[in-house]
């Protein structure tokens, strides 16, 4: 049962994760027609220029909101671009554009939701891009042995080994964004990555109200399947343990799973072996109805680009926007 | 001869001037109807957060093109506010906002002009604001006893004393930008000022070229008289000194001249005493029916304001934008 929305005939539909991930997935969907879009993203962030403005002027971590406004934005590319120049000298090197207007805004209007509407309306937002919490959030992960790493650029950077996760939590009280539990409620389809597991997907699942209301929801869930592991983290990672892991987190099933069927290049998997333990993609191991294969990869060959460049630019095998998009529309509108 | 636009029958004015002189101006033109503003800025500010982003990225003075700029925005009230906020704490304390934009844009698109145009469709502009020149302008005063003060910060902050000023000019060789040289060209009325005299006014009549297209021009020129002289910079000038000092630099005559006849209060009067050597209110000693004299002061009283706050707010005797806006008007319509 769809519950789109009766007034516009426009189907709603929820992103949730973070980051290049949500990036790519919001890049394809803003030219689906008849939709909605909402990018809800985590906030778990403390690295690089966003956690450097979250230290000093205690403000939200701002960029994985901004990777999603720049998606969704149908301003001119060198707007886009302007949001995602790093300055490269002086005082302000290594600060990403965006994150500053976003922290200056969260300042001038005392309040991160309003500083991104107010950003969607200068960017010409597609759509809304709502934190998953207003609530500073501060990723720990403990593991079987109870020991724990605590900060998500710290969790991002440790290599895991042998060690079994046990727990991923907030040292603090985090609640879910009552604008992101509108969203959820209003939903026809919830689209769960691609991202990094443990720092863009799991920290959206743990804020106090998600598993609630997502287990009212009636939206279907959809989970495109990651195309790699990360190396320390998911190693030797099948489709089966992100199905498993994610539902175990929602305390639902999810309806859709998106598993690529594309062979990388003999180059792109050259590039990858020396960086990932095992295989290079997720081994397919799940035989299930639900399972949606696709031709999904990005085949697009990119140069180390410059500072200024939009993220899509960041990893070297991942997910085509287009491809994904269209796999997303037939179940939408089969 | 006035010559209008014969297609929009728009009236084109032209401003000349730099920071809070030319937003006070500006506020005020941007609600007159039937005409283009287009106002034409100093590059030689070197100072405060203007002067660190220039020293440490290059790039050109932002905060006078800032000023104007949120002068002629159409955008909401929390946007401007935005471009003005200044930040308090971290890394990027004391820098303002609107400065790393217009910073960021001239990197991204490597040309501070062509940033100026993206900025102004950012925030719906109303005119045009354009640098008077585009190369680094590096102002020098010279005394009559050939003692030389560099920078306009600097100059700013000396005290003349006895000397005489014998010459100011740039170290380099500075032209002037082709699109303020065809502004000045279409010109039906050009407004010189208010502002301070030394660091925002003559920095604009020294580029190279500027004297031969305002000399070649058909506009009327109209220059506001300041309302204080600047404490050891103008001390005891008169309404004559600003006159022939202008057209001394212009190598024309100006056609109308806007003195203020309105008495301060007491209370300003006090406020200003302890700061400025000689009267507060500058002599009106010039006999000539080119002058008019019309009540152009704000009785505004402004407290100290928080760092965001709009730049009107910086003076405390200073013109009133709507009383100076409709002096202008009658001249345009008369």
């Amino acid at each position: 049962m769809i519950f789109f929305d009766r007034i516009t005939g426009m189907k709603q539909i929820v992103t949730i994760g973070g980051g290049t991930g949500s990036y790519t997935v919001l890049s394809g969907l803003k030219n689906i027609p008849d939709v909605t879009l909402t990018a809800l993203v985590a906030m778990a962030d403390d690295g690089g220029s966003t956690g450097v403005l979250r230290d000093e002027l205690g403000v939200l971590p701002a960029g994985d909101v901004r990777q999603c406004l720049v998606a969704l934005s149908e301003h001119t590319d060198i707007v886009r671009k302007l949001m995602n120049y790093r300055f490269t000298e002086g005082g302000l090197k290594g600060h990403n554009f965006g994150n500053i207007f976003l922290a200056a805004l969260e300042k001038v209007t005392g309040d991160f939701t309003r500083g991104i509407e107010i950003a969607s309306d200068i960017l010409k937002v597609k759509g809304k891009v709502i934190p998953i919490t207003e609530n500073k959030a501060e990723l720990v992960i403990m593991f079987a042995d109870k020991s724990t790493v605590e900060g998500e650029s710290k969790i991002d950077k440790t290599n895991f080994g042998e060690k079994e996760v046990e727990k991923v939590f907030y040292k603090n009280s985090v609640e879910i964004n009552l604008r992101a539990e509108n969203a959820i409620e209003k939903a026809d389809y919830i689209i769960i990555g691609p991202g990094n597991f443990y720092s863009s997907i799991i920290p959206n699942f743990i804020v106090n109200g998600f598993r609630e209301v997502i287990c009212n929801s009636h939206a279907k869930i959809i989970l495109p399947i990651n195309l790699t592991n990360k190396d320390g983290h998911t190693n030797d990672w099948k489709v089966s343990n992100y199905v498993n892991t994610v539902e175990k987190y929602l305390g639902r099933i999810v309806d859709f799973i998106l598993v690529n069927n594309e062979k990388p290049t003999p180059a792109q998997i050259e590039y990858y072996k020396s960086k990932i333990r095992g295989e290079v993609i997720i081994p397919d191991d799940f035989k299930d109805g639900r399972v949606i294969r696709a031709p999904l990869l990005s085949h697009a060959v990119f140069e180390k680009m410059p500072e200024d460049a939009l993220p899509v630019t960041r990893g070297f095998i991942r997910h085509d926007s287009k491809k994904l998009a269209e796999c997303i529309n037939n179940i939408i509108n089969k």
